[in-house]
């Protein structure tokens, strides 16, 4: 597949990305990577436990991996970063 | 060994639990548990990051697992966790 199934979680309730993952796995997703920064990192986490236990008990975390990126501009830092793969 | 090597991230500053990691591997530790619930998710993630970029380069993460604890008592629900594995 070229295009990556990505949910990128931010502020919003936990359930909408919960639901946008459970689409995406309806329209034929085999892998749906779930990625985000700074403080959603908690919320990214609680979306794909809420999948597997609520929605998709098939639903497997095949990959989890946390980085840094670099934020420029008026505030430069640094931000953690999370990507968890659901898989089924 | 025996016992694990465990640090659990709350809501202190980041780099409590930095020197806290530091330390264990100072101590002779080959690998280090970076434990958090809930919103202090992202927190743990920031200090797995610090620890690998500014501290000790040649630490790897091992192991990311994510999970859900029951929370029991006055407001029952379900937290989210995760365990960071760092080894150098």
């Amino acid at each position: 597949m070229a295009e990556e199934n990505v949910v990128y979680v931010g502020n919003k309730p936990s359930m909408n990305y919960v639901l946008a993952v459970v689409t995406q796995f309806h329209n034929g997703a085999k892998t749906v990577s779930i990625k985000a920064r700074g403080r959603a990192i908690s919320r990214a986490v609680d979306v794909a436990e809420i999948v597997r236990n609520k929605f998709m008990p098939e639903a497997k975390v095949t990959k989890v991996e946390i980085g840094t990126e670099e934020i420029k501009g008026e505030k430069p830092g640094n931000v953690s970063t999370i990507n968890i793969e659901l898989s089924k």
